[in-house]
């Protein structure tokens, strides 16, 4: 049984889930986020077809037409060590003025992207890719259903230095019970922003990278993808909607198709010009409640894990980063791939 | 040349130090936060003695009484490869609403713990470490009589996944024209706390720990050490003074040896519990103008790297830490140094 605690010095809960380790004594490196062994093969691997069995009972799935439960496209189950729950309650509990916990409320799934175990997101075609944004975009629109779930956290670990031992493509979803505070603060800031000059900080920031043009890696009409000015990664690269939206949860029909697009693109340059690098992929969008505020934009972060944060990054929060925004985004530029 | 960039997203600074990485198209996986290279053994060892000019000029050593240059017990040099430096200015350049950059002012130090290739701090004799602390100390003092630098970061990076490919041992300092946002969040915590409770937050936490007794790890007269009660990452551990002390420029004289003395202790409790694990350590100070607050005090932070922190992490801002603090206090008391 989990629970999250409150971090008082950086006003940050903590979520603690001792069903996701061994015991101290049996503390090794390298345990998998997505609690589901390290099946390098298909033979064993739970996110296999034929081995639906292994896996908790499924959230959602999409299939071929006229297709039997045997078959599917895309997969949604529980995750089988699940970081938060919604059998819990998100109540409360204080000792002292120090001491602040609350239960472990709120949700863990997984996307299986494709019956396919060996295949890579941006080797699938744009129709299957729409079907995973899609099947991301129907989860958020179910969790955020339940009142107690304040922000559903879209996200995928590709390779073992982004914090995945398991080959078979999936995503990840958690919805925690409370706003992260990061997200609280990027918030405030975008507020302060749209204060003092009435326009979206992120908005603005699309537009101030268009007309730069030095940072651009892709575009169509929907969707445009950078690598920020003041990016924290090596080859970060950003995907934003063209036009102001603040929750992901407000994504149209007509988008899907741009955003698969966009995205089997942008992912594609990385993997041609950064080999099998290890990334995360990240959905930020706006908490319950700020869904149709003016000064947030949902986007899309991709993450390369090329360099390990040391205790610099640790200890101050900064970053170092080695490869200037203008020079990856110019060599992401100049790869097309077919 | 490097830069700073302001993320306007978060309002925190970005380091660009394109002279510590290859070109973009070079791009690999592992580059040494130290700028030294990667020898593993001795011969190579830019920090080895007999390989003294292999280093930048020597800024500051503690020798053997009566010994010549040749020989040392601790030496302080610039890195190699440097994140920041005394050479640049902290001037402000705005390009528009949202472009705004500095000079790469700063400095970027390395502390020889020893001249033995092959030990671990916690093998050294006490002696030793409190050289180790003391050089810091020194550093710490002589980077702040520059007035652009706001702060002083103090760590140290063991093992792969903490960052680094040397294995010779070794402490970084890193100074900083501005002073890192999440530790002006932090003391904003602090603060608040303050004029809530008219108390320290952290002398707070170690009163409230002590009193507790479950996530005590270790103590003497004038340290405590405990893992938080909100650790964000399994087995964490902090040290932080038993009188109120806001800046680590503000340790005195009889605090040095009893530093060490609980620097041994836990690091080595840590090594025989959890092997030679990757572990980076911080020094958390107050920054320029706050050193004599009454709502911080300095602390070290011990941050074993035994998880990979992926997309829920780096998206929502939150940890998710699978060992309890109290099973991971419990396991850590539970042996003891010879």
């Amino acid at each position: 049984m989990g629970e999250l605690r409150f971090d008082q010095t950086t006003a940050n809960w903590v979520i603690f889930a001792p069903s996701r380790s061994r015991r101290p004594n049996e503390f090794v490196r390298g345990g998998s986020e997505d609690g589901a062994g390290s099946a390098t093969s298909s033979s064993g691997c739970p996110f296999c077809p034929g081995n639906e069995a292994k896996t908790p009972n499924e959230l959602f799935a999409i299939r071929p037409e006229g297709a039997g439960s045997e078959q599917w496209l895309v997969r949604v189950v529980p995750n089988k060590f699940p970081a938060l729950q919604v059998e819990e309650q998100p109540d409360r509990r204080r000792a002292g003025e120090t001491f602040v916990s609350m239960g472990g409320c709120g949700a863990h799934e997984v996307i299986i992207e494709s019956p396919h175990h060996g295949v890579q997101t941006s080797e699938q075609p744009v129709e299957q890719i729409e079907r995973i944004v899609r099947t991301a975009h129907l989860r958020y629109q179910a969790l955020m259903q339940d009142q107690r779930l304040q922000t559903v956290v879209i996200f995928k670990n590709h390779g073992e230095a982004a914090g995945t031992s398991l080959t078979h493509p999936h995503w990840q979803i958690i919805a925690t019970p409370v706003a992260p505070h990061a997200l609280r603060l990027r918030h405030e800031e975008a507020t302060w922003y749209f204060d003092r000059t009435g326009e979206c900080l992120y908005c603005a920031m699309v537009e101030a990278e268009r007309d730069a043009a030095v940072r651009m890696v892709a575009e169509n009409a929907h969707f445009t993808a950078f690598v920020p000015y003041a990016a924290h990664l090596p080859f970060e690269t950003w995907i934003l909607p063209r036009v102001h939206q603040a929750s992901f949860g407000l994504i149209e029909e007509h988008q899907f198709r741009p955003l698969a697009e966009i995205l089997k693109t942008v992912l594609t340059k990385l993997r041609l010009r950064l080999g099998d690098a290890s990334f995360n992929l990240t959905i930020d969008t706006a908490p319950r409640g700020d869904e149709r505020k003016g000064y947030f934009l949902w986007h899309l972060r991709i993450l390369p894990r090329l360099t390990t944060p040391a205790g610099f990054e640790l200890g101050s929060g900064m970053s170092i980063n080695p490869v200037l925004p203008e020079e990856a985004a110019e060599f992401l530029r100049n790869v097309e791939p077919e």
